[in-house]
């Protein structure tokens, strides 16, 4: 499957992909990167989220690059962003462009230690949902939350105003983790799972975070963990068997 | 995956699938039910399987329809055939071109009832293997056994002479059938099932037959059988993004 640019007409969609190309995800990130260690960017925790009071630049930036989202906020001079956990972290550790205080009034950044504590202890499967986030991210994919449409996940190729996401993400993990493993273990949530994405032509990707015996204490666990990807597409016997029709005829065609 | 011919060029490979083009699979099994229909033919049970004497007609078109397999005899002028109860059952239930004895000498065939409490007594998943097989032989795919490949089956689009198979069939279902809803219940069992399939070039298709609560005392219960069917694929992430480049750039040779 291609990806599915958004346009209300085919030249408007072939303009959605060339933009797309010309200014590909890894430039911008870079560009957040830099924008966010030169205005030496601070965040603060706040329940399940982390939150930013940024400058327009920055806030340019994370809007093209797709961390986060605005918060509505009575000062209009200074707009503030809200960051899901692993979108923070992965800033702050992987990207180390954002430093996190534990609440607004503190000047003293929580180090990673004590973040991946402080996140782990809100949310159990954090550890894994990271694993999954920034594997993703690393290989330059926008990662939103999936929640819409009953993923954990969901995954475009560039910019979701300019594309639609291909894939709904599911995370599973090992033995230890219970939210985690007790998930497609039935076929009947296979087929709910890959009929509602299909429904929103979404392909069902299942990350399986193997944790390797690793222990989650620290985020130096993540060197440890592995991560195994597969799709899954419902089958159609007839439109599968078509294919070999459009090949030869094609083939018939050209020589 | 477009299907893969077989031949030691280009041009070999394209003969092949013009050839298959030219004479489609529904068509050669038609042949075969007509020719056995008029030359009366009868099976008999053997074991695990049905062994057929059949004249060269009903040889060259029970080897061009792929079913069964030659069996080595001393008389030389009486070629035997062997099928495997799936194949048996189709050719007999589903085709009705075929008669099948209980030895080789009795002459008054068993009906589809008799055969089918046999087969299901020699083969506790005949039920659900049987709908497994006639659902993809019914949508004109050639089924072979997938024991070489640890599958129950592998399907081909056209004769495994002029094209690879495709796919390797897991079969599973539902509750009661203890030996096949064991399976692919642990995500290592699905990676090692797509790994080993990925080196020979093959996909995991996955068809779970869903019994609806249905008994399994007569062939009357394949009716109100189900299949849903998945394809499961392992994903690289590197390569799925390449599709966007590569769809950019020969837009932009075109257009």
């Amino acid at each position: 499957m291609a990806p599915r640019w958004k346009g209300k007409d085919a030249k408007a969609k072939k303009d959605a992909q060339a933009e797309a190309l010309k200014e590909p995800m890894s430039k911008i990130v870079s560009q957040l990167q830099s924008s966010l260690v030169q205005s030496n960017t601070c965040g603060f925790l706040s329940g399940s989220s982390v939150h930013l009071a940024v400058g327009a630049e920055q806030l340019h930036l994370l809007d093209k690059a797709c961390f986060g989202s605005p918060v509505r906020t009575v000062e209009k001079d200074k707009p503030r962003f809200q960051l899901s956990f692993e979108e923070a972290f992965y800033l702050c550790y992987s990207l180390k462009c954002l430093k996190i205080n534990n609440d607004s009034d503190d000047t003293s950044p929580q180090n990673s230690e004590e973040l991946w504590h402080y996140m782990k202890s809100k949310k159990e499967t954090f550890p894994c949902f990271y694993k999954a986030y920034s594997h993703l991210r690393m290989k330059n994919w926008v990662v939103r939350s999936g929640a819409q449409y009953g993923a954990d996940f969901v995954v475009y190729c560039h910019h979701p105003a300019r594309v639609h996401s291909e894939y709904g993400v599911l995370v599973l993990s090992d033995g230890e983790d219970k939210d985690l493993n007790g998930r497609l273990r039935v076929w009947s949530d296979v087929h709910c799972t890959t009929r509602l994405l299909g429904g929103v032509a979404k392909i069902l990707l299942v990350l399986y975070v193997n944790r390797n015996g690793s222990s989650n204490e620290s985020p130096l666990c993540l060197a440890n963990y592995t991560i195994e990807e597969h799709t899954i597409t419902r089958w159609n016997p007839e439109q599968c068997r078509e294919k070999m029709v459009i090949h030869a005829n094609s083939d018939n065609g050209t020589g």
